[in-house]
This record gives structure tokens, sequence and C-alpha cells, in this order.
């Protein structure tokens, strides 16, 4: 069902790249070498909302891959999260993952996804959705137990937790676009793609 | 992650069993043996619901299989669909998938997804919820690549999508939870999991 313009992910993310593909979307992967913090630093210091940085971070990494794509369609994404004010980003270790979900652990917090698409060098197109997530009470034991069972796949997403895994049943509630929490909101991005002619 | 009773999805949908699996949830699925179209006559004579028709379509299948299923927790679930006051139920063939989808591009339809929860022959717990979707405006020819691409898969779902894969790109707006449009509302079934000593 496609023609045209060749398409660009510009993450190297496992579930945007299957997101992509089960939709019938051929595209290839290019991860960006996009220092995320370095381009976050002055958006914080300047008081920017997390939407905002997740807008700017996409638009980064879309960029940054856009720059040798020549015409293809590139799209970049990212995502930010929050709680009560306070900003996260990847935990680096299983002892941050652990940290992170037992802060989250009995509260809800806002996930910003945003959608950044480039072409010829320039951005034609940017996209920013929120989410409010929900986790259960959870005990030590019981977030101890659930990253043996994912092991360093925690890594991965901000928040640690996938929920199109075993992630899910952390979960007490999700309000928000289940394809924009696996980090692409994908109806929008598919109307882009056809926008630009990469789409019947 | 998982303890105490069997669990058992009375349903043969790969879709349904792809979400439990994910989850990471061990169970078997058991398709129950019931006439669907017998069930469902007389409350459509007696002009009940599309909601109220899917959940009596999830609890007779989770009391069939509950019947012999001893002390396992069975799960049955039922989707309706319906278009400005018209049921539908899944193509039979690829012509009618054809009509069904033609019949709901450019406009927006209804989804009942519904569950039921049986245990030791009764049912325990039941669920429905609601999700609206909007086809875009699509062509013969589109409807025909589309159906070509995906095959007999096209039967397998009511509506002749399945948004899991290449259908997504034959919609433009989805209002609803994720889990429930594909068959399964992951969240309240877990939690019923939960609530009855299945999982921790």
């Amino acid at each position: 069902m496609s023609a045209g313009p060749r398409i660009v992910l510009a993450s190297k993310s496992p579930a945007r790249g299957a997101l992509l593909a089960n939709a019938g979307i051929a595209f290839d992967a290019i991860p960006s070498t996009v220092d995320e913090r370095q381009v976050e630093a002055p958006l914080i210091a300047a008081g920017r909302s997390p939407a905002e940085i997740a807008v700017a971070l996409a638009e980064a990494k879309a960029l940054d891959v856009g720059a040798a794509a020549g015409d293809a369609l590139v799209i970049g994404a990212d995502q930010t999260l929050d709680a009560d004010g306070r900003r996260w980003v990847k935990p680096e270790s299983m002892d941050e993952a652990r940290d992170q979900l037992l802060t989250l652990a009995g509260r809800s917090h806002m996930l910003q996804t945003a959608v950044a698409g480039v072409r010829a060098g320039a951005i034609r197109w940017r996209y920013v959705e929120a989410a409010e997530l929900t986790l259960r009470p959870l005990t030590p034991d019981a977030v101890d137990r659930y990253l043996e069972t994912v092991g360093e796949a925690a890594l991965g997403s901000v928040g640690a937790y996938q929920v199109e895994g075993p992630g899910i049943q952390l979960f007490e509630r999700i309000d928000g676009d289940y394809f924009a929490i696996l980090g692409l909101p994908l109806l929008p991005v598919l109307s882009w793609l056809r926008k630009e002619g990469a789409l019947a």
C-alpha cells in the first residue's frame, strides 16, 4: 500500500519500529546521534514545559537524521514523563528503574509524546499528545519481581515500563492513545505520510 | 507473576490470546461451541442494545467453557459493531468483508466490547466498554488493495479490519481503549484476575 518517497524512522526504539512495521509501512530505521541531554538543557533552564521539550527533541532527532537523508520523509519522536512537576529521563541502571517504578507507584503521571516530520532538511510537521497513566500501589517485592521478568528491557523507556508487555500488569488506569504511549502516535503519523505522498 | 487458579480464555481469537500472552499471563485457550446467532436471536427480537447483546454473548461463551473447567477462571468476550442503528457480525466471505468496509468508509461506528468472568459454573464478573471508530473515505480500489494485503484475516473480525495490522491505515480517528478494540479490555480483566487470586 505504499509508493513515493522513502520513509526513515529516526529512532532505534523497537516499539516504534514495530508500530510502523505492523501498520504495513516499509521504512529504514536510522537512530540520530543527538545528545538529548545537551539539547534539552537550555530549554529546562528557560522553564519550557515537558511537551515543548519533547517537541524540541523530536525535531532535533529528525533534523539530525534528515541532514543526510535527501528527499526521504524523516520521523523523529520523543517522550517526556512528569509526575508532580518532576521530569524524568530513561533509567540508566536497574537500580534507577526500581526507583522510578517505586516513585510512580500508586499515583498518576503524564506522558508527553512528540513527533516531528522532516523532509529535505526542513521541518514540515510536528505533533504532540498527552496521556495520563496511573500505576497501582506496588510493593518493593512486586517491583523486583517485575524487573526480574523483563530484565534490561526496563531501561528502554522512561518510567521503566512497557505497556505492550508484562508492564501492563503494573497499571491501574490508562487515559490516552495506546500508540502514543508506545512512542509513536500512529494515526497522525500515517496522515502526514499520506499528505507527503508516501502512502496511498 | 502468577499463582492460584488456572486461567482459561474462552476464545479462539488470535488477537485476544496475544493480548493475554504479551501481558505475561499463562492461560489455556478453549473456544466455546455456543451458536452465537442462536443466543442473540431472542435478544435482537426483544430490542436489546448492542452492548447488552455483547454482554449476553460473552456470558454464554464463558458459561459454556466454564461448565467443564472446574475451579478455573474462565474469560468470555464478545464484540458487536453498529453503525446508524444497523448491527454487524463477522464477514463470512471476502465479498462481505468488502461490503462492510465500503459501507463503514467515511463514517463513524461504535464497537461494544464485553467480557464476562465465570468460576465454578457461575458468572462472577462482567464488563462492557464502547469505542467510536471512524474510517477514512475509501475507494473500492483502496479496499481491494487492503483485502489483498491481509487476505482471509479480514474474516476474523466484525468490520473486517484489524487495527493491530495494516488495517490501521484505513482509519481517520479512534476514540476508545486499544485493548478493548482488539477484543479484550486488558486492565479490567487483569483487575478481575487479581481479585480472584490468579495474579499477584
